[in-house]
């Protein structure tokens, strides 16, 4: 059994930043995530909007911050997932499948994950033309013609991407109008990029790969079958949180976890941190919110009050 | 007089965090500060903790921060500062000695500013011996004695630094412990820097310029005089909260602008951001709430709820 004085679940912008706030404070530091460290930051194609950072990848911001945490001692451990807490005399049992740690607090830190359209054919094609990361699988549509569904930022980037990529771009958003950035939004303009608006994707179809998707307008009502063999779905992102309901945290209506300012739940010596909290979702605000976490993190195993 | 969609008063991480985000949604950012541009961020000699950076000078840090907010468009004014704020029919008249900017809304992100000792000597040898800046003043000591006053870490880290630089450097905390974190107090060990506790400075003496600092150990009562050259001040942060007074804004008792979640003050189209608003004073958790202040200042404008 591993003991440490921090266990932080999720190894995203808000667990790593908690990790180097708490590795500094010289406490024992041991990150798990479900799956590779990066959080969804780790899936932004280009970032420009990291205060400090210029134009980097999400990805690369990401080994950054790992690095840096593990530089001052912190300990990652990828595809550990944990499935439950318990309170011990000295602090709390994390159980993962690999093993239980023994940690003084917990920083829960597990993000998001993608929303899914829940349509005919989605988990079918899933790998198969279906993808929910243009940076993860973007290139393997090169000269092809692709669908990206969901024109909020993360829609638009990757439309962006594909414009340069595949053979046809076609952008296609649930809602009258399209509701990313300005800067996206002028952006699209200048490209070759399709933008279908108020239109349902209502079907993925294919034989052994994704040959098309059906559309219907909003309004009219009107079917279409459209040709693509790439559909990269954006469409939000739902808090990852059956952990934090197992072990009866206080869940808000929109299934984040309810914390106080210091970013402590409702129980002490628990913390969380970044997208679960229901903050603005992005990196900086994660980040800043792992160092606060940090902070309480410290000052509870010190009894500072 | 100038017209702008956002006027940020604070070239901070927080301001440009803020300028950042808000140009990248199209909107006119001005972004004012009444000393040059940074905020104290711009001090800290060596970063090693602002995620995604590694090892990182402040400024450097900090001009990274105002070129990326420039690049997407932000105007910035250094030396200029802000008097008073008043409501319009479309926004805010934002007042300053070098004219009037007319603003849709405006964050506050004026951060803090040093705490004095207010000990006879300060104020008559500041900039002859006295400073509140290693990153700023420090090489002017080299091979001299210095004291650095206030072992916090931004204290520590001074002291670290003089011990390189410096003949001989002692560190002065008023309480009967250190209270940096363990990675600085870790590191002084290995210093030749002298650390005194439970010690108060009542004077800063000399004739053109420092000669010299009395102790007065706080348990026995007993006054030393010491020899320095040079003596750095680190003993707290107070919040630049004159601009937020006099405007009428919901003030703490410590100080800081009272905000909610989505950093609004009381004035509908007024958000504060930083250090100003009495969260971790921590860099990364500035530039979180500038980003979060930004997306309050766009919804605002178009009419979001």
């Amino acid at each position: 059994m591993k003991e440490t004085d921090v266990c932080i679940i999720g190894a995203g912008p808000a667990g790593y930043t908690a990790a180097i706030y708490a590795a500094r404070k010289m406490l024992s530091v041991i990150v798990i995530d479900k799956a590779s460290s990066g959080g969804q930051t780790a899936n932004a194609i280009w970032m420009k909007n990291y205060p400090g950072c210029g134009r980097i990848k999400g990805k690369e911001l990401m080994q950054k911050m790992r690095a840096q945490a593990e530089g001052f001692g912190a300990k990652t451990k990828e595809a550990v997932e944990a499935t439950d807490i318990k309170k011990t005399t000295n602090g709390f049992e994390v159980t993962t499948e690999k093993g239980k740690i023994l940690a003084k607090t917990v920083v829960i830190a597990t993000g998001t994950k993608h929303k899914h359209l829940n349509i005919p054919g989605e988990k079918e094609f899933y790998g198969k033309g279906v993808s929910y990361c243009a940076n993860c699988d973007g290139l393997f549509f090169r000269k092809q013609r692709v669908a990206v569904i969901g024109a909020g930022n993360s829609g638009a980037t990757a439309a962006l991407l594909f414009d340069e990529i595949a053979s046809e771009t076609i952008l296609i958003e649930f809602l009258p109008e399209i509701n990313c950035d300005e800067i996206y939004r002028a952006a699209l303009q200048k490209t070759k990029v399709k933008i279908i608006r108020n239109t349902a994707v209502t079907e993925i179809f294919g034989k052994e790969a994704v040959e098309g998707i059906t559309l219907k307008n909003r309004a009219s009502g009107k079917e279409e079958k459209i040709a693509v063999e790439g559909v990269f779905i954006y469409v939000g992102l739902l808090p990852e949180n059956s952990l934090a309901k197992k072990i009866g945290l206080k869940i808000s209506e929109k299934g984040f976890i309810v914390v106080n300012e210091k970013l402590e739940t409702g129980i002490p010596g628990i913390f969380a941190a970044g997208d679960i909290t229901g903050a603005l979702a992005q990196t900086v605000v994660a980040a800043g919110q792992g160092a606060i976490a940090a902070t309480g993190v410290y000052n509870f195993i010190k009894g500072i009050k």
